[in-house]
């Protein structure tokens, strides 16, 4: 049986390019380029609260650090360097292997060096600390919406929660894929949030569901907030022949989207648009930041007005 | 019942220092002064494999973050920001008061930032990643020794070892007490490390044991080592009632130990002695590298020479 060593040493080793000293020591050594800001996030995922434990160890691999990577770019830094440490209840080269290549391949898509790590024996577990660059004074907090900006989501939230509706059987799909690959693989927004530097007021990513999420950075900004039902992106929703409620409800309560929640200025609409066309990635807008601090409020398309509750996801509550 | 929310901020949320933005965004943020390097470490701990399930609340919340300045320390930078991944198998309150008040005991006294964390349901873990600061080429690597450098050890190596093998039924002791706090609350010899720039050619900390951690200096020094019997520090291994085999084995195979052992040229030795008294801190000369590489052997104090097996602790072959 090899040792722990031995373990990190063959699939955890791999090339680094902006390191200068990477695992393998008691501590890996970076430099931050001058005028720059460090920004720091950590994630854990755990067996049987954030996936199955029979997970594909590929996806889950790719996943653990996705989830890290949509966090620094909701605050637009540039993903540069991250530490894994993993808890296995025993060693299973194959799924090592498989957990390996999905982790790297985020990794090198998003030229991510890994400097250290720790391998553990315990309940399946991965926390990943993911470290990035930004310019100093730069980054984009969820608290600087002002009111009238213009809230603005990419891609399709609430499609992973649609996806998890159906692996739990609480929802019966005509197309499951999309669905499936948004809740197993999700795409974190890094390019999208590097180019709202400069465009966006406030942002955050929408990893509790939209209106948890929303409710967070009207918090943070001193704000309200008002949606659009109209508005709402649930095309892609509706194509896997979900019903109104369910995408209605995927769409604005559902956890583990990873797609990010935005405030610009009116005046950047243009600006925006010909960055969704450039990214190749629908930016949607969906509604408004008002001056009524801590009040959300959904206008239904007849004009009705209703709260908005912000029922986010809590691993806590949730169970 | 409070959200995941409300206990991260009414437990973890404390006044920090040297941080521009602090946990509650997507990413915390900070600054690295001009001409540092930032050296990343992570450790996790948890329970049934690194600590038992009933541990005081307060020593786990301590010693979560003294092993992750025990690395830092063993690279001589200063640490400076952390981050807490948590994973809790229910909420119970006083536990986690516990071991916040634990946990930034240790923050305090080292004057480290919190700057982010993570706290999920699960199985009881724990995750820190800490970074520091270091003048950049100041760092001491393991891999830096010099043939007939000296080796030393700091403190007593192998208490926390004794300790263990107290609560677990190994060992009987005339007396527990320093042993199970060397096991509990270790101290990271974080002024030691910082001390030691300049001084030390090659560092790192014992968390595997003296002998295997030994072999990871010659290994990345490319040099062997020959420790000597009569030079080793079983004083306060005696005082406790161990019997010689007992404290031997302890001392060169135990774990968790957190002291360093560095390599210096023997032209240090006097101000290795002022350092020891100015901190308080034995510092013991335990034997030297040599040029034979990969070779590890104990000179017995009648000068007889064997070999030093470097069967330190690997949570996965141990098990």
């Amino acid at each position: 049986m090899p040792s722990e060593f031995d373990l990190i040493r063959r699939h955890f080793t791999r090339p680094s390019t902006h390191t200068d000293l990477a695992a393998g020591d008691d501590a890996a050594l970076v430099r931050i380029a001058a005028g720059r800001q460090l920004a720091v996030t950590t994630d854990t995922l755990v067996a049987g609260t954030h996936f199955f434990p029979g997970a594909a160890p590929r996806d889950l691999g790719w996943k653990t650090l996705a989830v890290n990577l949509s966090d620094l770019a909701a605050m637009a830094a540039a993903p540069r360097w991250a530490t894994l440490a993993l808890t296995l209840p025993d060693i299973d080269e194959n799924w090592i292997a498989a957990f390996a290549d999905g982790f790297f391949d985020c990794a090198g898509r998003y030229d991510v060096d890994i400097v250290g790590g720790d391998t553990t024996r315990g309940p399946l577990a991965m926390t990943v600390t993911l470290f990035g660059e930004i310019p100093a004074g730069a980054a984009i907090t969820r608290a600087g919406g002002k009111a009238e900006d213009d809230l603005w989501v990419s891609g399709q939230p609430g499609l992973a929660a649609l996806g998890l509706a159906c692996l739990q059987g609480r929802a019966r799909l005509a197309d499951t894929r999309r669905a499936l690959i948004a809740l197993h693989r999700p795409t974190p927004r890094v390019e999208l949030g590097l180019a709202l530097r400069g465009l966006a007021h406030a942002m955050l990513d929408i990893s509790d569901g939209l209106a948890g999420d929303l409710a967070h950075m009207c918090e943070r900004s001193g704000l309200g907030a008002q949606l659009d039902a109209a508005a709402l992106p649930l095309a892609a929703l509706r194509e896997t022949g979900a019903n109104e409620i369910l995408a209605r409800h995927c769409l604005l309560a559902g956890g583990d989207d990873y797609e990010l929640l935005f405030a610009a200025p009116a005046a950047k609409r243009e600006r925006l648009a010909a960055l969704a066309r450039r990214l190749g990635l629908p930016l949607t807008r969906i509604g408004h930041l008002t001056a009524h601090t801590g009040t959300l409020s959904l206008r239904e398309s007849n004009g009705d007005m209703r709260p908005l509750a912000p029922s986010g996801y809590d691993h806590f509550a949730a169970a």
